[in-house]
């Protein structure tokens, strides 16, 4: 069973229990409305060693901030603010001390730095591998929230960031070079938490998600839950350094937001984003009235037909 | 270091982080007050292959049922009621497709026999064994929430429920008798959910736990935070049927729930009981006002020094 297999047949399942003022899950967060114009958001990750990382190649500390920010850039998606953690650490019985301390630092220093709370979890023993997971819950005013179901055809299909760093420190990574910027990038991503926050406040943007399994697997869930179609300027895509437009566009990981924008707000949306953070946004292309959900990819305006999909996990 | 060593680390390192309106860590769940007179409740719990269940010897739908059922037991017992769950699953390559169909289907009834939403979580691989994590979320009114702090001296100490029986089954499933009434109490343990949340709408009761890792350890948290001590009856222990005392003092997993109520209150408090739920409560003992946190065993009045000690988690 793959992943997305997995997860259609938890949504058959689970089809008629109340919902007790939850919405329904399928976003970057579950949102609960808590009155006075605030919701609640909830997301969780598992992290896996051997399938999220490897004790040889990530160091605790970083992962503890890995393990964080990959759900922090959740609630940032859904232009909410994390205040608070639950984490769940398994660790076999061969986990040195000293294991868990630097990968507690690195959790810790990064609930700090965002002023989040760690508010409980659990701490166990596994068979053989280490175990990891955290749930973020955030807040956000109703009116903020961004969900992947509001692009519109006509808007711009923005990147908040550049991409494909995280997918070549992988390759770095499994080679052996541990040390090169991008292989630092991929065991300690920046989530864009600020900047999330910031686009939340921004009514003409439209849908917004983060980029974990690549442009090509993420924009399409916006693409599936609007009913509509992208087209996507490859040139204008933001690879990089030591990335190639492939990774930029499948690989995994990048957490840097996707968003659209009405296209008659980008001009100032973009030009304030920049005065805000010193970084630019990149407008990559545009919301299209195809509901067959497809991403058209052109290159200086002629059409081509990669093979690019994002990660397809299996389970 | 031990599970509790590590818990005391996390403490150390978290001190400083914002609390952002939620209490500190330490009770059953995390309480976030929301306005209105109510509160949201938190806990997470994570379970892995080899160390909480066995494929072999744990059905998957047993398992479904256990995994939410140990996290409701939570929220029971601060007097609340379970509205949703965000639930993480890893799974490796060699886990059958019937193995998660039957595990969610487990899931799926328990859920829907308490009308719990689930909102969300994640699903990924892992690379030899099975992980999983819940988190349950939790409502109750501020003014019904039961803490392991209230404990006061001369209150009654109450047993919601027989005692033992999961710890005798895990001595039958160790042995190779997978199917004894124990075996199976063991598998798929009954959260008091119903019972917890009575209990909340009680304020005679004061401090309440569930039996996690048994009422030698548990009661121990309630005494530490209340800053009491307790003395415990040991002939009114409700040792269940196939236990012996030490297995009812020392096994984990009965999820029965502990409290303490004022001593006047309690003749009115179990009859009340009795007639709403057609079962009885257990006066086992009495808290007392030594700060040491220790409790005191008699035996018929006697004095006894047994070596009891609830299930110490090493990670």
């Amino acid at each position: 069973m793959t992943e997305f297999e997995l997860i259609a047949r938890i949504g058959q399942l689970i089809n008629d229990l109340p919902r007790n003022g939850f919405e329904a899950p399928g976003d970057d967060c579950t949102v609960l409305g808590i009155g006075n114009g605030e919701s609640l958001l909830f997301t969780s990750d598992l992290l896996t060693e051997g399938i999220h990382f490897l004790r040889a190649a990530t160091p605790p500390y970083e992962l503890g901030r890995k393990a964080l920010a990959v759900n922090l850039s959740d609630v940032a998606a859904m232009g909410g603010r994390a205040v608070a953690t639950l984490l769940s650490i398994a660790l076999p019985a061969d986990t040195p001390d000293s294991w868990a301390e630097d990968f507690l630092r690195g959790y810790r220093d990064l609930s700090q730095e965002e002023g989040v709370m760690l508010a409980g979890g659990d701490t166990t023993s596994s068979q053989r591998d280490i175990s990891l997971n955290v749930t973020v819950i955030g807040r956000a005013s109703d009116r903020h929230i961004k969900r992947r179901s509001d692009a519109r055809a006509g808007d711009i299909i923005v990147a908040g960031g550049e991409l494909g760093a995280s997918g070549a420190g992988l390759r770095d990574l499994l080679a052996g070079r541990y040390d090169t910027a991008n292989a630092r990038i991929h065991n300690a991503p920046q989530a864009q938490t600020a900047e999330g926050l910031w686009l939340g406040g921004h009514p003409e943007v439209h849908a917004m998600i983060d980029l974990s399994d690549g442009l090509a697997s993420d924009l399409r869930h916006i693409l599936a839950l609007s009913h509509v179609g992208a087209r996507i300027d490859v040139e204008r895509l933001p690879v990089a350094a030591g990335a190639d437009t492939a990774t930029a566009v499948t690989g995994g990981e990048d957490y840097k937001l996707l968003f659209t924008v009405a296209s008659e707000a980008l001009p100032e949306l973009c030009h304030a984003f920049e005065a805000r953070f010193g970084r630019q946004l990149y407008p990559i292309g545009a919301i299209t009235a195809d509901n067959t959900g497809e991403i058209v990819w052109l290159d200086r305006g002629d059409r081509i037909t990669p093979d690019w999909h994002g990660y397809e996990h299996r389970v």
